[in-house]
Formats: C-alpha cells, structure tokens, sequence
C-alpha cells in the first residue's frame, strides 16, 4: 500500500531528488506528455538531472513540447510516473513496475504502484496537478513550461468543452496564456488538424449511417474495407465515436469498428434520455451512462440487429 | 458622431433609465443573444422594465437562454443594442436607427449610429463587456444570466480555441461556472449537436474534395444540387469553410459554395504559409491573411481553374 501525498509533500520529495527518470503512459496523449515534459523542464530549472520516457514513439503533432536539450546520460536515483492510472499502462517500461518512487495522477481508477501518490481524482489533467507541483517546488514557470501545460489541460477538457472541465482549468489556463504558451497553436494542432486518411475515413463512415427508432438510434459502421480503402491508422481513429451521437434528436449512437477477426468493437454514447451503460450490460459490455461498450460477432447487420434489440429493452420509450 | 462612454458611465446611463428595449443583430448568434438576454435579465432583477428584440426568428438551439417571466408592456424610453457593428445590421429593426441610446460592442469595425458607445475591440465578445457593466451597476449575477454570458464568451471564441480568446475570457468563464452556468449542456449543444442535413451535406462536401499543388491546396465545392439532395438550410452551412484548411499539409484551403445564379461564394482559409487576403484580392475580394473571400462565375472547373493560378501567384513555394 502506498503513502498519500500532499502537493507539499510530493514537491519536496521531488526537491530531494535528483537523476530523476519521468514515465509516460502508452499511446501517449497531450496530458501525460504535457505532465511529463512540463515537470522535467522545471526539475532542470533547478539545476536537476531529469529525462521523460515513454513505451511508444511521440506522435509528430506533440513535437513542440519535446524536451530539446541533452542531458547528460545518468542512472536514475528517482523515479516519477505521470498520468499513468495502472502499470499496464507502461507498456514496454513495465521493468520499472515496482521501482517507482512517486505517481502525479487524477484517474479515480488509479491503481496502486508506486511508493507515494499525489492523486486528485476531481482535477480534469493531470498538467494541473504538475503546475501546483512546479509552484510549490518554487518553480519560475517559462513559456516552454506553460505550453506543456496547457496543452494537457486542453486536451482532457476537449478544449474546455467537457463536463469535466472546473474553473480552476479556466483559471490557470489564463496563467498559462500570460506566461507565454502559443494556445492559437496548440488548439489549432491538437483540434483542428486531420490526416487526408481519417477525412476520408470520416466520409466512409458518414455514408454507413443508418437511422432506426424514428431517428432517435444512429448507427455508423467502420469496416476492415474503409480502413483499407482510406489508409487510415490506429491514431486517426481518435474521436470517431461520438459521431452518430451529435446528430440531431439522437438519443442513441452506436459505432461498430470492425476488427481484423471480422468482429466488431461496439462504442455506444447517449444523453439523458437513456443508458449506455445498460444498453451494453445486455450484451455482455459495460461502462459510464453515457458512453459505454461491448464486443460483437458479425456479421454487420446481425451486430446491428442485436444492438438494436438491447436498445429498446434498455429504453422502452425509444420506441 | 457618438460619445464614447466607459464602462462606469454605460452603468450609469443603463441605471439612470427605465423601459429598457434591447436590439440584438439579425442572424442572431449566442454573443448577440447572449448579452441581450444577460443585460435584459440584470436590468429586471433592479426592478426595471426591459425586453430583447430581434428583426430574425431566435433559433431553437438558444432557447434556454430566453426571458421567459413576461413583462407589462412598455413604450421604449431607452434603446440599447448589443454586438450591433452596424445599423446594417438591425435587419427590420432598421426603424430603431438614430434612436439608439447607448451602443455595447466589441467589434473593430463598428460604425457609428448611436448616441453613447461602450467598445472594447480587444474584448473577444460582447458578453465580456456586459458582464463588467452588470457588476457596475451592482447587479448579482445569477445562473441565468451566467448562462447568458457563458455562451456569448464560448461561442465568439469557439470555445477557447480561437486566437481571440484572452485570459480574462477564461477567468470571467470561471466565475460564470461557479455562479451555476451549464456550461456542459451549452458547450454540447453550441459544439456539438449537427443536424442530419449538415451531417448529409457535410458528407457529400467532403466527397468533392480534391487536392493539388502536391496536396498543400483543398478544394471542396458545395452545389445547389448538394444542397437540395440534403434538404440543408441556411443555419447548416456554419463552420463548412474551415474544413479543407483543417487537412494534413494543406497551406491554402479553399471553399466554393454556389449561388442560386449558378456562380460561388468562395472562402479561402490559409495558415501561415500563404496569404487568404493577397489570393482574393486577385480574384476581386478580400479580407484577412488568414480568411478571405471573393465571389466568382461558374462553372465551378472554370472557377477552380482561377482560384488554383490566383494561389499560385500569391504563393509561388506551393509548386
């Protein structure tokens, strides 16, 4: 079992430290980069050896935050892990599974690993939690800093847009902006930019849209044929789910992506006028209220029909 | 020509009077409504009679932000308008001009029609200005007109993620979130919800799209006869002329939506390898570096034809 830390605590920790190694969680996203880089930049303001790794390469569009100046090499003494909810998470560096000293997180669904654990599960990024660590570590947080962090707390908050987001996000976003972070930039990169591939993938998947339930159940089907068909990659799969669900008057929306076995990964989002998570329990599934999954046999339209079914047991009055 | 008034002095003015009638631009959008609804809402809560007006319908998607409690009627004794940048722009409220009391704005373009003007051209939406001058006059804010105010500030910046968008946006955001602003249900509806003819005339706008210049230029059409097969209205076509500037390696994106006449409204949308403005102005339009615009005939080879050689004068690297 390990210790709970306060931010204090945790900075201190940090101030003790030095040959500090920061670890990424895999499919690494905006946040555990932005939590990562922004704490090793400020631990070398301090005049500390650190360095961030991660299991898988850094896609091209987080380039911006990369840590740019060697360091010379060193054998880690501390061992800091960001963002990471669960050692499955570190992929290829479950080796240090263990050996970490310190976890900075805000998943609720953390699990225990590590020695000391500055966990706030109400904080929408983690990069929040880093910017009270880097202040209580005295700090003078740069524009490299601050666009580390913005970056984290933009990309968990949907750009602000998400339930989760609290005014303290608003508030130290506007700290950040004053510090110098390029947020035109980063919003504009992290938001707005799509491959040819996934437009093309996009268009594919509008065009399998099919309206059930007087419109109120949309369902969209992504096959092995359109990823073929339009080059697209794992990473420019990202936000495809929610579509069916942003239509007008849905309350259901149902993606199907189908799996090189030729069986389908369901997502299933919803409002508040019915429940994905029950949807997806009927078929072995499960997740939030509002989004929620399972897996699915094929072919297509046996996947859809059964989906469709638990729908309406879930949500008699869809019908 | 028109006094210029602080932000004490619009409070005062708005103070000092009594049967309040508040003109919104046609077209209404959410920081338009949302500093009507908002100013409205305070003034009442001091005990006065106002009310909001609009030459346009109030879309449905803003419905949560109306006055609903009636109001006796009244003969206008004060008229204010909000986001107005020209009399051009009341619509069929055209009657109201060179009655206009006090002007609340915060465009750069703003022409003058009124006898006081309260302009912040730095403020990235009106609704920021209506919220220091319902402090000034002491209003408390309530989550109504934070409502109001949150989804003025989030729809003129779209939802932070714009360049306008300043630290005082998001601070004012923060404490429009803690006075009990759905900022969820808002951010959902304003950003999220599409209605199926815009998903249809998305999909098939986006099937057009062809690339060239080795594909650093997109160029998307909307015809009549996608417009038909949709059934989109006027209200669907928001947000379209960003689409193939948002693609992968696309410098200069360019969108040609056909007139009923047959010939096109064109966007172009560049980032910052060419020049939007230095291509229309070519053509005969104009506008910003990064947005611009021109009109051309068809048919729409011939027009792409133009559009394709205007680009490559005014950015010779793109070949």
């Amino acid at each position: 079992m390990s210790k709970t830390v306060t931010v204090q605590e945790a900075a201190q920790l940090l101030l003790d430290a030095d040959d500090i190694l920061i670890l990424t969680h895999q499919y690494p996203d905006g946040d555990t980069l932005g939590s990562g880089y922004g704490l090793c930049l400020g631990l070398r303001s301090l005049g500390k050896r650190a360095r961030v790794i991660c299991s898988d390469p850094i896609p091209e569009k987080y380039e911006y935050m990369a840590v740019q100046a060697p360091c010379e090499e060193f054998e880690p003494r501390f061992i800091c892990a960001v963002d990471v909810a669960d050692t499955k998470l570190l992929g290829s560096l479950a080796a240090f599974e263990g050996r970490v000293d310190l976890a900075i997180d805000h998943h609720g669904s953390h699990k225990d690993f590590q020695d000391h654990l500055f966990l706030d599960a109400q904080s929408p990024a983690t990069a929040l939690l880093i910017y009270d660590v880097l202040l209580a570590m005295g700090v003078s947080v740069d524009s490299h800093m601050a666009e580390c962090l913005y970056t984290g707390i933009a990309t968990d908050t949907g750009c602000f847009k998400y339930g989760n987001t609290t005014p303290k996000a608003h508030r130290v976003a506007a700290q950040l902006m004053e510090l110098g972070a390029r947020y035109e930039m980063i919003n504009r990169s992290m938001f707005d930019i799509k491959s040819r591939a996934r437009v093309e993938l996009e268009r594919l998947a509008l065009e399998s849209m099919e309206f059930y339930y007087g419109g109120r159940c949309a369902v969209m089907v992504i096959s092995n044929d359109m990823l073929e068909q339009s080059g697209a990659q794992e990473n420019d799969m990202e936000g495809l789910a929610p579509i069916p669900r942003q239509i007008e008057g849905v309350w259901v929306g149902i993606t199907l992506r189908q799996k090189p076995d030729g069986g389908f990964k369901v997502s299933v989002r919803t409002g508040n006028h019915a429940d994905a998570s029950a949807i997806c329990t009927l078929l072995g599934g499960g997740g939030h209220r509002q989004a929620a999954g399972c897996a699915m046999k094929g072919p297509a339209q046996a996947a859809i029909q059964r989906m469709l079914e638990a729908v309406a047991q879930a949500t008699p009055d869809i019908r």
